[in-house]
């Protein structure tokens, strides 16, 4: 595990891209991970030490962080100015806007935009303390419009991330059994996602989530496995979450168990048709609304009503506590135009009471004449017993 | 799974605690997943969609979420009021804010007291907007000083997850071998731990995580398992974090591969007795520091030099990414006086280059006249090989 997740040339192309929008203001401060991360190349979860990433306009790039993470931020990295603080300095938060204070003063930076969207109050009101003349603007929509397109260098990452969310959803369809526990059917997929990252991707940190609901719990989409076992008749739900340097991608399944009732085999057979028309509907230069438009006319069309929910989002650096961009969603409103570069989750659904709220989630990269689905996993009429 | 969390009467006490903290202000407006979850009793993590709950001063208390995550709301938690939005109605955050705004001017609450310190600037910033006479202050003091003490009810989430982490830890103790990747090693005890939570804990959710790290790779504690095999004379860093109901307990034990070289078996032994007086030193009136005293007395006399990282923190519902109170660090500078109720791990650790920056980490619950270690994993001079 000796390999950066960026070259220097990535990480510098997108600091020069945030110079290009700081215009007037004098540099861009990134206290979030996502932030941070984006502009220095090492991907530090805060875990309550902050590290702050701060591109001025005409001095060098330097970072903010804690002794723990100073050989993380060097090994992972591309920074080369670093002001590291520990934990007998004090309090973390204010430990490290003391550092951060004193690093703009020095560099006679007066006027700072900065992750509005995902710095907590607490840090701005503190930092306003320690330096009251520092303006300060919210560069959230700079930081997006250049997150929301990826690079080849961050679809490498994802592509690792699917790879190996297709082997779990491959061992699940050929060894899971009706009466496994679902605890258990998810566990398995874990094991074997982890074989296969570890011996393919040795040096990348891969996150590996598996989670299933059946029945009545797809309804509540973001439940987490129960231990129940499989059960005849249920629709399966099957969600995988893997990450590759933080990157996340989504491969999801729904799974008949057995023979369905006629309710669930309906909604079945349409949520296929819808997906499969979200797929062919997310182009370039269609709007971001497309995709959500070519599935929610199927699922009216055959009397489930109107999709409360999105039919995916952009995926990268985001997780389920922060990095999703607003304006990245597909939902009907959304007239965002898709971009070669950007990769996405397309996964319709609707929720159907007495029946669920289960889908297809397939991970799609736009390209300059129209999409790829990267993940390759089998989709369709799946079913295990 | 149908259990929830927590009772009525326990949200019920939570809710008047707050109040009992507000004196003027009407209302404690809870923005993040972290205190929208200790008012409402459901762990809704927002991924994009706010779950925002208020607790007002005189009227009942009501929560805002979307409608994917309201029927978790109702199953999980004690909340009767409700504002539902969904994906249609326009991007997330604006239209959570304009439900709450309208929400309390409705109910005339023109000042309220919120969880600056895990909420972003941009919620702030956009609710002045829709709300403009609203007075706002940083009401993080009160909610921590709430969290930071455990009631019985949570203390039994927390045994929940710490008894599925002695799990892993006894399965890689019994099973794991010299040569065995590490990916393949956590991947087990992955399976083992979801087996047993499956089984014992059925109606609980639980997340399940374990990582590694040997050798040199130890002085990043926060760096993930590589693919590389357990190697003979290696010090092997094992880090479960188990939560029940997103309470996070973390269970960590240092593992000599065979036989050590001279170096890293002298820093073997001083780890455990630095561990053992730190367990001795937490005791109820005794300040958050002393721990880490116990232990750094011990590092410095042996030549390993003062530790740079604390030696633990209050647990609960916590993650990387949020709910850490940074008063409940126990570090050298924290006079704050340890209570009954208190539940912390304990793992003072140093880094030694060359060696490593190994731990064995325990949770442990203060009580009236002293401590419980709440996890029973072998500890000590533990070995493979």
């Amino acid at each position: 595990m000796t390999d950066k997740p960026f070259s220097r040339q990535e990480i510098e192309r997108r600091q020069q891209a945030i110079r290009d929008s700081l215009t007037a203001t004098e540099a861009f401060v990134a206290f979030s991970f996502t932030a941070s991360y984006y502009f220095s190349g090492a991907p530090i979860v805060h875990w309550g030490r902050p590290t702050i990433t701060v591109v001025p306009q005409s001095v060098p790039v330097f970072t903010v962080t804690s002794a723990m993470e100073a050989p993380r931020l060097e090994s992972l990295g591309h920074i080369h100015e670093v002001q590291v603080y520990t934990d007998s300095d004090g309090p973390s938060l204010p430990t490290a806007l003391a550092l951060l204070s004193r690093a703009l003063q020095d560099r006679g930076i007066d006027s700072i935009a900065f992750d509005a969207s995902m710095t907590p109050c607490s840090n701005l009101a503190l930092l306003k303390e320690l330096h009251s003349t520092l303006a300060t603007r919210d560069g959230s929509a700079d930081l997006n419009a250049l997150r929301k397109v990826h690079s080849e260098e961050e679809i490498a990452q994802i592509r690792k991330a699917v790879a190996t969310s297709d082997v779990g959803v491959n061992i699940i369809l050929e060894e899971a059994k009706i009466g496994q526990p679902e605890s258990d059917v998810v566990a398995m997929a874990t094991r074997a996602m982890a074989e296969f990252s570890g011996a393919n991707y040795p040096e990348t940190e891969m996150s590996l989530r598996c989670y299933s609901q059946q029945g009545d719990r797809t309804l509540q989409p973001h439940s987490g496995t129960g231990g129940d076992p499989l059960t005849q008749g249920n629709l399966l739900q099957i969600v995988i979450e893997a990450s590759a340097w933080q990157y996340l991608s989504a491969v999801e399944r729904t799974v008949a168990l057995g023979n369905l009732p006629a309710e669930q085999d309906a909604y079945f057979d349409t949520l296929i048709e819808a997906h499969e028309a979200a797929l062919t509907a997310a182009q370039p230069g269609a709007p971001l609304s497309a995709p959500y438009h070519a599935a929610n006319s199927i699922f009216t069309r055959d009397g489930f009503g109107e999709s409360p929910v999105g039919t995916g989002l952009l995926r990268g650096v985001v997780s389920e506590w922060e990095g999703r961009i607003e304006e990245g969603n597909l939902r009907g409103y959304n007239n965002t135009p898709l971009q070669s570069g950007m990769v996405m989750s397309i996964e319709p659904y609707t929720f159907v009471p007495g029946v669920g709220a289960t889908r297809h989630c397939d991970m799609v990269l736009i390209t300059e004449t129209g999409n790829e689905c990267i993940s390759k996993a089998p989709r369709g009429r799946l079913r295990i017993g």
